[in-house]
């Protein structure tokens, strides 16, 4: 025992512990891992350190920067992601378990890279527009912006995903410019240590931005103040208390629960026995059963099938689940490994008990269950037990959670049945409804979307891609409403603007321009004799307009246009049926306005702009007739700054805000158009 | 007293009371306006009726019929209004301060009607795409839906807007499809219940849509459940009784607190005394000490002014407010009423002899106040006053609100030293900058905005226009950090989803197409002999497709392209250049590929789509070569079925998804048009 070493927190910096306190075993033979560590932690100094260095370091970057950041650091985590990889065997983990939790993780910090990179702008500061004008004569608008909070995020995670549950959460805060103090559970805290430290060590994370609290949280939610956030991973019932904890009432801190639910599948009644999507669901229960052990808050605890396919859905599980291999994840064949902790084995067999009265027992004879490997004897593994009620309205199986390989089969009467069984969960973070219908789809997705943070659609098309039930992805929502805690993560740039203030600001065009880095319609422009297609991407300043030359509308035009594109619609060419439309008259092409207003802001030479990539919210507000006269305005909207890439002449991209106007003055077509801009020649 | 009738609650379409309880008395002469009712509420009733009747009915509407239905409930009101503010003099409210109430009340209905209209789609359920594919194959792929939670919204309310604060959370919940239980605060009640009862008599409002509490909320807040919502308008400390109620929390019931808070305003300080900014500031603190005589969790409880500019600031509002007669708003010239009960005039009282303690007091002799009227010595008026304390950090003052006519003057030593002063309030509502510089703005804001709901930046360009610090707008959000609850209200459609649950949906592109009823690419399509563009509205389903014939872009495309549009861009007309750019060729213009596009897919001949209005998200996604053949596919994408409108052809808008392709079926160019497209001719 004295050779298991001790883990460390790293606080302020430092790497604190050397004093053994309790030890952590191995779930495959229950020789003790680690300890924790005795020394106290002085949380005051956590909270100061995040707020004074962290916080101060990460704000030193941008959302680009921290975007870029992230992906370096995914990169040094998978170059040395095999040192997770041995220690995540002794959580009980199967190869194939450690690779959802270590490469999802990393996947994880790709993806918000990826996200940060190609939806966040440059800066600190996130402009939610559109502006809105809130007077008439356009002098006083109104936008939201959203701001790094200038606090720290604690995150309180679950056993079950030692790494994927730091990492998910850690990426979305660090984008969004807020320090971290990572609290893992306990029991598998080791593994959660291994990948701070190569984080720490890879030289990546600015100081300060990520902690790590191993052992418990003292008087850490005490020192929290309004900026803060907490976000709690775990089970319902701690959610609940964290909640209500006096400090974060008193001072608004946001609270994001994420709890195990009592998440279903259902065979829709379309599909019969023959149907591949009716394998595709026994299939989809066993993965679910069995990965992971069953530990995950998302993994199928009640499967809900047509009274009439109740015992073929039994048979075909039980078939499946008679060839998964348990044990040592060390020997060949191996299919699933162990519980967590001799704890989280006992607390299992404890719900089964509870779930078995009054259910038949389809697999998971407890008496014959023998693990394969050696040692084995001191983890902690667990039978996949699948159950049966014939009996679906019984209350124990829509409330009491066993969290291991363990679901219930349930039959229903028709899918209203089914989806009032399914919220009888009380709110869930997933489902899965196999169907072939689409119809089936439409009418019964919505109504499950009422009480699942996810809808899994499971048929023929989508099983060859799908990325299966139980696995949250950081493009969607995760998080469930009532019991799986009313909280959302993920989801995209969602989970970063959780961890932002948004604000509401009012003023003058000008005004707003200056904060949100956005040219609002209305604000001063600045016209100088340089056109602004001539400037390299650091010369361009937002507000930087050009009022272009006029040009006149032709008949000829009109009929040009019309011969060159093909587009010989009505409005443009029958004199008799566009007298009788709302205009009263022939009118030009849309597309012809759009074109020729390229040929009024255009700058035909070789210059900074690389290319216009693209055109977004092109309205055309008023018709053009024969004989009026149109003038563009085109001004730099935003600009985004990135890091360079390899092998790419260095570059930004840069919105221009276009208006297109008559000779009246009225607006006729308004969009806004992408360019690609160079940066200035580096100098020699 | 025993003239004075009883109020009513609303309760499962029926009005409860007759039987006198407690006394309401007018704000302007202390005598009884009213009695709450005693007969209790059966709070079981009120829910089941809600969630039985309510929920239905709401349901049978989707969002654009409730959107209509919202602008008829606003009209009845406008052309009822002088009932209300009859009533509402009693609340001691002047004619301003009524119109604020009431006519900002329907307003916000209006409001909340338009955005409804233009921004929520048909049927009930809101797709927060773009969907994203999950698979190298495009064959899953994973999106957002926005649903009704299927719940009740409770509203708790604040006495100082009886009809404001009821229709502001109305309008979003209406819209969503969530049945409202309001309960007003009591003092105020008796015009809440005039507001309920011009509403109910409207036949406007579907059956159990809206139901009204007199009194207290006795179990009410015991029978909800995950899906329902409780929104919480008042002091902060009920906001933290509230928020950890057992039975919310143990059901993840979503709670959103609106505070009252200490909010400031800030004279920047490159302002100078000569500046129209300066007055522009003094006229606003003014305005919010004496509007609804300082009763608005918006009012500004702190102004923060360069120390230099503290004596010149504090003596042109004492000028200002000596002009500010106080009295019975009956009373020509009148400007001031009276606080809303003699309750508010004791705590308000108290509170200020909190705050006077090292302060000087600039404006507010509390011994010569005299309101003018008859009648006034019963009333609960109080007298404007004004605070000056020298030392800015002191406690109190970031502490203690005094919910009236009050206001404290700091001065501070820079703008960091301000910004530090607006965060001592613990997080507000807004906060006012006034300056005349936009560097500033650019720097103080984002700073500010992490404190603050709302930030309101004033100038000489945006006063002209401006709707003041103190007032929440439908389209900006309304509510703040820490002390001011932490809750988001109104900011436009993000109110709406706030009473809607989100979910992640996966499944193949055509599963996710039918959910979520807009076309996903992908999916499988529909392809008729006849022309999508010869369907009428009715006609159309999401996902009928034309696939067009081939056009190859020859040079004398390009030519002719430059010719007529005057874009003689070198990329397409330079060989030299363009062969030294990343293309290595000359190209076509994008906007030959795009009107070639609409050439290829255009149905020329008059028909059911009446015009082109709009085009979004377009993007070049590999360039089009001489010789490149390209051909488009046009499918079906969004359908929104409007009510119709007087004067106009009946007509829906069609959104159609445009991916053009290359003679390889790579894409070259992406977007989206939008369409008007009439609805089938009535039947004679």
């Amino acid at each position: 025992m004295t050779e298991a070493p001790t883990l460390q927190s790293l606080i302020a910096g430092r790497w604190l512990g050397a004093e053994p306190a309790a030890p952590l075993s191995s779930a495959i033979d229950g020789r003790t891992v680690c300890h924790t560590h005795a020394e106290r932690i002085d949380f005051a100094e956590a909270v100061h350190h995040a707020r004074a260095r962290g916080l101060t370091e990460l704000l030193k970057l941008d959302f680009q920067a921290r975007a870029a950041r992230l992906k370096a650091i995914a990169a040094f985590l998978l170059e040395n992601k095999e040192k997770l990889y041995e220690i995540s065997r002794h959580t009980g983990a199967t190869r194939g378990d450690s690779w959802i939790d270590i490469e999802g993780g990393a996947g994880t910090l790709y993806a918000y890279a990826s996200m940060g990179a190609g939806e966040l702008p440059s800066g600190n500061l996130i402009h939610e527009g559109p502006a809105i004008s809130l007077g008439k004569q356009g002098r006083f608008a109104g936008t939201h912006v959203l701001v790094p909070r200038g606090g720290v995020a604690v995150h309180i995670n679950a056993f079950n995903f030692p790494v994927w549950g730091l990492l998910e959460k850690f990426a979305p805060s660090f984008l969004a410019g807020m320090p971290c103090i990572a609290k893992p559970a306990t029991s598998t805290s080791y593994l959660t240590e291994a990948a701070v430290r190569l984080l720490h060590e890879s030289g990546l994370l600015p100081e300060g931005s990520l902690q790590l609290v191993i052992g418990g949280t003292g008087d850490l939610l005490e020192r929290l103040d309004t900026q803060d956030v907490v976000t709690f991973t775990g089970s319902a019932d701690t959610a609940a208390k964290l909640r209500v904890h006096p400090n974060l009432v008193a001072r608004s801190v946001p609270f994001n629960a994420e709890a195990d639910s009592l998440n279903c599948a259902i065979l829709a009644d379309d599909v019969s026995p023959d149907d591949e999507e009716f394998d595709l669901f026994v299939r989809e229960v066993v993965r679910e059963m069995t990965v992971k052990a069953g530990q995950k808050c998302t993994a199928i605890r009640r499967a809900l099938v047509p009274r009439r396919h109740l015992d073929a859905v039994a048979e075909r599980l039980a078939q499946r689940l008679a060839r998964v291999v348990v044990g040592d994840p060390a020997v060949e064949g191996v299919k699933m490994g162990a519980l967590a902790s001799r704890a989280q084995q006992a607390d299992v067999a404890e719900r089964v008990a509870q779930l078995a009265r009054g259910s038949e027992i389809v697999f998971g004879d407890r008496g014959s269950f023998q693990p394969v490997g050696e040692g084995v004897k001191g983890g902690a593994f667990f039978a996949p037990t699948l159950l049966l009620r014939r009996d679906a309205g019984d209350a124990a199986v829509h409330d009491v959670e066993a969290f291991g390989p363990v679901s219930t089969l349930l039959p229903y009467e028709d899918l209203d049945h089914a989806v009032d069984l399914a919220a009888r969960g009380k709110g869930s973070l997933v489902t899965t409804l196999a169907t072939r219908d689409p119809a089936v789809a439409a009418r019964v997705v919505p109504a499950l979307a009422r009480w699942h943070g996810r809808v899994h659609i499971l048929d023929r098309e989508a099983a060859t891609e799908s990325t299966g039930h139980g696995s949250p992805l950081p493009a969607l929502k995760h998080g469930g409403p009532g019991r799986a805690g009313g909280g959302e993560e993920l989801g995209g740039i969602r989970a970063v603007k959780h961890y932002l203030q948004r604000a509401a600001v009012q003023g003058s065009p000008t005004m707003l321009t200056a904060v949100t880095q956005e040219y609002v319609r209305g604000a001063q422009v600045r016209e100088e004799t340089v056109h602004p297609f001539r400037k390299h991407f650091e010369d361009l300043a937002i507000g930087d307009s050009l009022l272009t030359h006029r040009r006149t509308v032709t008949e000829a035009d009109i009929v040009a246009f019309g011969g060159l594109s093909g587009d010989y619609f009505y409005m443009h060419f029958d004199e008799i049926a566009a007298k009788e439309s709302p205009f009263g008259k022939r009118i030009a092409h849309g597309y012809f306005v759009l074109s020729a207003a390229a040929g009024l802001f255009v700058s035909p030479g070789k210059g900074p702009v690389l290319a216009n990539y693209g055109l977004d919210t092109l309205r055309f507000v008023k018709p053009v007739g024969i004989g009026d006269t149109i003038q563009a305005r085109l001004t730099c909207k935003r600009k985004i700054d990135r890091p360079a890439k390899k092998g790419q002449e260095p570059q930004g991209v840069v919105a221009w805000d276009v208006q297109v106007t008559n000779q009246d003055g009225e607006l006729v077509a308004s969009y806004d158009i992408l360019t690609l801009v160079s940066k200035l020649p580096a100098k020699p």
